[in-house]
């Protein structure tokens, strides 16, 4: 159930010094081919961290032979030094691997502003490539974790019988003291350049890109798919993004079940929009409030925030007929037609809870998750720095 | 300093048992001429309250009487009988004051989704209207309290010595377990139609408008001006707005010193953009971001979270250079030239904090004022309607 899984990659974690505590952070991982095909995304900040500009020009070029990753530092808004850092980080690993800096990716996570500690990773680095094998998928799981309790992992099977592994860190902005949620994905499907991009982008948009926890945004974001291609199954493309895309939401369940200072998860699921964007734009507006989320948090079914929450976008975002929408909680109607329905309260005692909205404009939907706005997501955010 | 300063107005408070407290929630403000010029502005939400619509009607009539105002429930979300509840308050009201309810204004505020107990109102709207007296103001301050822990109130003399009052309760998206701001203005200087509405949303843009605690939006904001002409001092167009301006910011600083459960109050001024809109977009991007209230609260310079909020925006909403931007706190640069400044870091001990983002692409700005997310924040806004 790990990155290395599939054929043809190993991998590894390692203790740089980078956190204080002395816990892993530092991770490889490194595809073996005979393909070296990657693809990546990567956050839509304009404060975007030094290395996610790399790790885009790396992508562009379409060979990967292997990620570094960091936790402990974000190494963003650093300037010209954390240009250089990144860049360095890629020739340490190069030099390691025997391959060429311009085929290696670079992944940090931490806090923003501060400096990497580059005479720490001048040693650390070689070692953790001299370090990787086909059984260190867990250790790089482990090292690349910031304030998550566990590790995120998960692997599965396609038609033919090639894998996919994965990884992730975090949860974006489900837990945003982080600052970032990065995952690494390996194949060792037969994968063209052109089927990774597409494939990836398609599995992160409905998995990785619906959680959102307080709307904020990370500048490392990042997410990486690998193909080595060494099962020499050629994958049908329809049949490879469906197994991509579940294994994305196997992730993603996992960050929101770890999602630290949450006591609820909320799934928003807005039905009945005149488009897919409208009604994410929808489900968006009401994981984005505090008021919604914090009422969820005290276990009250105020749903008057929530329709409050809805009514902020405009008809052009999301078009609907305020009178015609209906709202239910754990599958409880609670308004229709314009006015508060005759009904017992729903409980929100469990950690599960589901906002269902039906816009009556349209057949389309979309789901977005959240968690609710806690004591402990105070206390994990307003002492993270110091 | 209250509403009834100005010659020419009448108001009282009143408990009609709406709120289980017992306390005042029912107010009326009387205006006795010998003009009746009234001007609104509303909350933009499409799930505005009933008697936001009501408000809106009688401000396109022109001519206002009266505002009878009630806390303890916001009649929001409460269809068909919310709108015949707005309606029979401004009857009631018309009929004490022998007006037409055409001429009356209504305003309500409290937990969206109940309806309003008219058994209630049935005799205590005569009985509020009956009161009211030209040293009422104190009173109907009080009424329109909801989690407010002091009435806010303010007044003012203009040029040739007509007068201004005003009261205000809340701080809608400041202290948003109330779901409302509420502000009535008055004057006895001679305004015409015209002016009254174009200074008052003049005066409303840079101070009401720029309060925004956690970008929750509510659905029954309201800010009415009436006019009584009484002082027979006919108010030239830019001083009126200027000193209407003055009034409006003074409430506002008296509801950012109440907003509950905070313990920062934070300026974040954009300025060097392309635009006032760019400008107030930037500082919304940053007061609407919980990781930034978080780390305020926490006492925590983390700095990198502005630049995370300010990176959301897109190029055309906030045009900026990424290595252009500059930040302080508290006066202290933080980050230029795209790294960080090598300060010390800036003492968030004291109550109020600024944040000065210069995006070096113009010569705009704009200031929005915002809280800090704390603990009680949470606690307030989990505990509401239950």
């Amino acid at each position: 159930m790990s990155i290395t899984d599939p054929q043809g990659f190993r991998a590894a974690g390692y203790a740089a010094g980078l956190k204080a505590s002395n816990a892993l952070d530092l991770a490889v991982v490194v595809n073996d081919g005979p393909q070296y095909v990657g693809a990546a995304v990567t956050t839509p900040n304009r404060f975007a961290a030094a290395p996610v500009y790399l790790t885009r020009d790396v992508a562009a070029g379409g060979r990967v032979r292997a990620v570094i990753l960091n936790s402990g530092c974000a190494n963003a808004c650093t300037g010209e030094r954390g240009r250089a850092d990144a860049a360095r980080m890629a020739e340490l690993t190069a030099q390691s691997l025997e391959a060429e800096p311009s085929e290696v990716m670079v992944c940090s996570t931490g806090l923003i502003g501060s400096h990497l500690r580059m005479d720490l990773l001048a040693t650390a680095i070689p070692e953790v490539c001299r370090q990787a094998s086909d059984d260190g998928g867990d250790a790089a799981a482990q090292a690349i974790m910031t304030t998550d309790t566990v590790d995120k992992q998960a692997a599965r099977e396609g038609a033919g019988g090639y894998r996919i592994g994965g990884m992730a860190k975090g949860a974006g902005m489900l837990n945003p003291a982080m600052a970032t949620m990065l995952s690494v994905l390996t194949t060792d499907a037969v994968i063209t350049p052109d089927l990774a991009r597409e494939a990836l982008a398609a599995a992160v948009g409905p998995t990785f890109n619906r959680m959102d926890s307080d709307g904020c945004q990370s500048t490392n974001d990042t997410v990486i798919l690998l193909c080595s291609g060494a099962s020499g199954v050629s994958a049908e493309p329809a049949e490879f993004t469906e197994n991509l895309t579940a294994l994305c939401a196997d992730l993603v369940r996992q960050m929101l079940a770890d999602a630290e200072g949450a006591s609820h998860t909320i799934a928003v699921r807005v039905r009945g929009a005149a488009s897919e964007a409208a009604a994410e734009a929808g489900a968006r507006a009401v994981t984005s409030s505090n008021l919604v989320k914090a009422a969820i948090f005290g276990r009250d079914p105020n749903w008057g925030r929530i329709l409050a929450a809805l009514g902020t976008l405009d008809e052009e975002t999301c078009p609907y007929d305020a009178d015609s929408v209906t709202v239910a909680i754990n599958g409880t109607v609670i308004f229709a037609a314009g006015a508060p329905s005759d009904s017992t309260p729903p409980d929100l005692s469990g950690h599960d809870v589901s906002i269902d909205i039906d816009l009556a404009s349209g057949a389309a939907e979309a789901t977005v998750f959240t968690n609710d706005l806690t004591h402990d997501y105070v206390e994990e955010n307003s002492a993270y720095s110091t």
